[in-house]
């Protein structure tokens, strides 16, 4: 039975396409009430077509496909099932089911979850069951990197045999000569075993950041002639656009293309934003230069970095919703970027999370009988292959989402101490100098004069994690800050219930159910707490 | 007996001064060998006036005294008893004793030592034998701020009395009409004082960072005139400059003196390095916009920052030793600067300290049962008061001075990782081109597109902190990172003992006696980590 928000599959049976099975010539006409759709369909191989929509209201679905395979007839569209809430999508610096339910992402990283054994996957789905995560990121084509080398069972294209072999040197250094990929063949078998994962992630209520290229080959895919790239998007789009779960991530770490152009990327953009007749959400994730998150086109950012105090300066600037996409991950391994402790991922999920932005875990816990090289590179890391999740961040992540969906509404940042000044432009300030008391004017002056760089130096240390819905909810992290006394802000003249929060132990105490502005709060002076202050009604 | 690197003081009698008992004529000729000195002497009450120079090597000295008072005479100087060592001198970005010993700084923060009662000082100088700290940053004037409002039983200069009143807001916003002060007049209680604390600094090894001005007055010693200020800079250098152990911290955030020119700072800074006679270390503390500490006669960068990560750079922009003065403070206080956990100032210490910098540490724990506004101005909290040393970090402070003075010579920053391009310039970075091998250079190549500020923020919390002393000593620091294996590098070709290093625990184990370039180490995956490599010879 169709529902709303769930996708429906029209299948129908013709003739293999003779040349690419890729462009083929069909169109559906999908009309609801005044509305109408324009959809192509997909080959999906065995001499079967198929056209697929995600219907967002109820009612009678009438399709007319045309072009090499043809039909028509009828779709009863019954309400949604109230498990599944549509297609995410920015509002503002927030994000929103079709329905208009909010959604706080707690995302996770499987890179090549598509190309892991089945065993390993049933494994990850058990996994992902804990609750904490309610995003992944995942990449379509398979991946190439330090304990990640299995060879997939199957790529997205068949290869093109006859024709001259592709050189390049891969992301590890070697030199790499294989066949191209020829983006008129899909391989069918992936593309269904593909599905398959992302209808149970569907299932479980999880988006999938589907990351559409990256640096991290040695098969090829990061050395595709654009016009593949653009075939290639092309079949995906057809294929995946009515999932309503998924979001486009155009690349993991784009700018370690190094011999990619930026007009690529913008093609790129333009290509999925112009043919996804559903306009998924869209970014592309970076390592070291940020993408341009103003672009119309792109509807969220999307970054990697460990400095967790940027969420309110690139909602000011983009207006959007921020993604922090990568920020290390919870490990052991020699590698920086997979070295934190769990308690240091909790830490980054909480000053993201409290000042309105959207983290992203990782997890690289490497056994210590792992030894050779051959065995590192067969070692099942969460992060890259799935599995079994063994960290103790995750449990703190559940934590903290189940506070977050708790609230009435998403957080937003709210700036207190010097973070209302870090964001200040110089008009800014000259406004702020007119209403500000005479014995302040001097302290405030100091800002005029520093440059950008002091500016960056000095408030990058000090900044605090809070963030307030409205007059209603305030939500203060202090991380390693250990107060003993705590006077958070919150509006005047009204009563809020406080809670004193141990991020790492999860628990919530109430310590006043009348707490106004300008109270005192006895913080018990450990690190890692954060408060939550309700308004009463 | 006279010593080496110990002050010599020339006592004589003589009519009390007319007029100023500053600027007062004596003048001290003092020869040794073919070397001569030209110093002032100072009136320090009760008909006597004094002469102190400072002996750095052996032999006979004549002293010749001239002006209000007169007299010669010899001092025979014998050898430095061993126990002290002269004065610090800036070396490049090393500092050094007279005599040449390399000193590593482990600073802590009692600002209004000079202003306490007698119970309150003995506690402190007891606090002070538990080693960690060999300076000391301490004021001359009193200071008003919060948890620290006494009034001082002395001032460095009586009033005038007969003069109108100066009015000025205080710097916590109250309104202030006091007379002046008389800078012809030291209070001699005072100095002679607060000289029994630096004697007793000294006897113990311990620096003075002696803060000359401060912003946190109610009493009108940041409102004098220009030519008040420089008088008592007279006073002072004629008194103190002898004392092997004393630095000139012009002042504790200067940058708070919302109405003092730039040029003004630069007066003083002329005038203490002209008159000072033995040229004492000399630089100015900043709270947010950094003084120009490239001017030749600042020695050393004194600086308050949160970010660790600066050492490398500020040694490679000025040449000169770097003190992290102010880093926040271990404690429990509502403000931000005043509740790091002990962790965390530890882990400031170790990060600082293996680049080759040098920290300071200050504690601000608030009792319990501390309640009322008045309780609180009286509260003795160490950063301000002395008192007893309550906290977690000073015995860790300690480990770790103690390992750094084991070293053979002080550390440099190793750059290691990223932090090898974080400080190159184009130029640098094209240099490097040239050498990369090939498939490395499209790595390289993204950090010329890199902005300043993308930079910062990519740099800044990927910093890697790490020293050596030239291929004889590796010191890595992994503060929340917690690799399980590591592979620190070290010279090629040269063995090495490896230690593992609990830094909060407070334990060393060896566990490697032959680490060789490109060994891998088995770490405990904890945070708070570091490795220690000594050569073997």
């Amino acid at each position: 039975m169709a529902r709303v928000y769930e996708m429906v599959e029209l299948e129908l049976k013709g003739e293999a396409p003779i040349g690419s099975q890729v462009e083929v010539d069909v169109k559906a006409e999908i009309t609801c009430d005044e509305k109408t759709w324009n959809l192509k369909g997909f080959y999906a191989g065995n001499h079967i077509y198929k056209v697929r929509f995600l219907p967002e209201e109820t009612g009678t679905y009438r399709y007319k496909i045309t072009g090499v395979v043809t039909g028509e007839g009828t779709v009863e569209v019954c309400p949604a099932d109230g498990n599944h809430h549509g297609i995410v999508r920015a509002d503002g610096t927030h994000l929103r089911h079709e329905d208009g339910t909010f959604i706080s992402t707690f995302g996770t990283t499987v890179y090549a979850l598509a190309h892991q054994t089945e065993e390993i996957t049933e494994e990850t789905f058990s996994s992902l069951e804990c609750g904490a995560f309610n995003k992944i990121r995942m990449c379509v084509f398979p991946k190439h990197y330090e304990y990640n080398k299995n060879e997939p069972g199957h790529f997205a294209f068949h290869r093109a045999e006859s024709e001259k072999d592709v050189v390049f040197r891969d992301n590890l250094g070697g030199e790499r000569s294989v066949k191209p990929f020829d983006t008129h063949r899909p391989d069918f078998d992936f593309w269904e075993d593909f599905e398959t994962k992302l209808n149970r992630l569907f299932d479980m209520g999880i988006q999938v950041d589907l990351i559409l290229f990256h640096p991290y080959d040695r098969w090829g895919h990061s050395h595709m002639a654009q016009e593949s790239n653009l075939r290639y998007l092309d079949y995906a789009i057809r294929r995946l656009a009515a999932y309503p779960n998924i979001w486009w991530s155009m690349a993991n770490e784009y700018d370690l293309f190094y011999d990619w152009k930026m007009e690529q990327w913008h093609e790129i953009e333009t290509y999925i934003s112009v043919n996804d007749p559903y306009r998924h959400l869209l970014s592309n994730h970076k390592c070291f230069l940020e993408y341009d998150y103003g672009r119309e086109a792109i509807t969220h950012v999307s970054v990697q970095t460990g400095v967790l105090s940027r969420v309110a300066e690139f909602q000011k600037e983009f207006g959007k919703p921020v993604c922090y996409d990568e920020c290390c991950y919870e490990g052991n391994l020699k590698e920086t970027w997979g070295s934190i402790s769990a308690k240091e991922m909790v830490n980054r999920f909480w000053k993201v999370t409290v000042t309105g932005g959207y983290c992203t875990h990782g997890e690289v816990i490497l056994e210590d009988d792992i030894v050779t090289q051959e065995q590192q590179d067969n070692a099942i890391l969460w992060w890259a292959k799935g599995g079994k999740l063994k960290g103790e961040s995750p449990a703190r992540i559940k934590f903290l989402r189940d506070l977050v969906e708790s609230l009435p509404a998403p957080l937003e940042p709210y700036a207190v101490g010097l973070n209302k000044i870090m964001l200040m432009s110089k008009e800014e300030l000259n406004s702020v100098m007119n209403v500000v008391p005479e014995d302040m004017r001097g302290f405030f002056s100091i800002f005029y004069k520093m440059g950008e760089k002091e500016k960056l130096y000095q408030f990058l240390p000090a900044y605090s994690y809070a963030g307030h819905i409205g007059e209603e909810v305030y939500l203060y992290y202090l991380g390693t800050d250990c107060p003993a006394r705590f006077r958070p802000e919150v509006a005047s003249g009204k009563s809020y219930r406080a809670e004193i929060i141990n991020v790492w132990d999860m628990t919530r105490e109430v310590v006043e159910k009348d707490y106004q502005m300008g109270d005192e709060l006895r913080l018990p002076g450990r690190e890692y707490t954060a408060i939550l202050l309700n308004v009463q009604v």
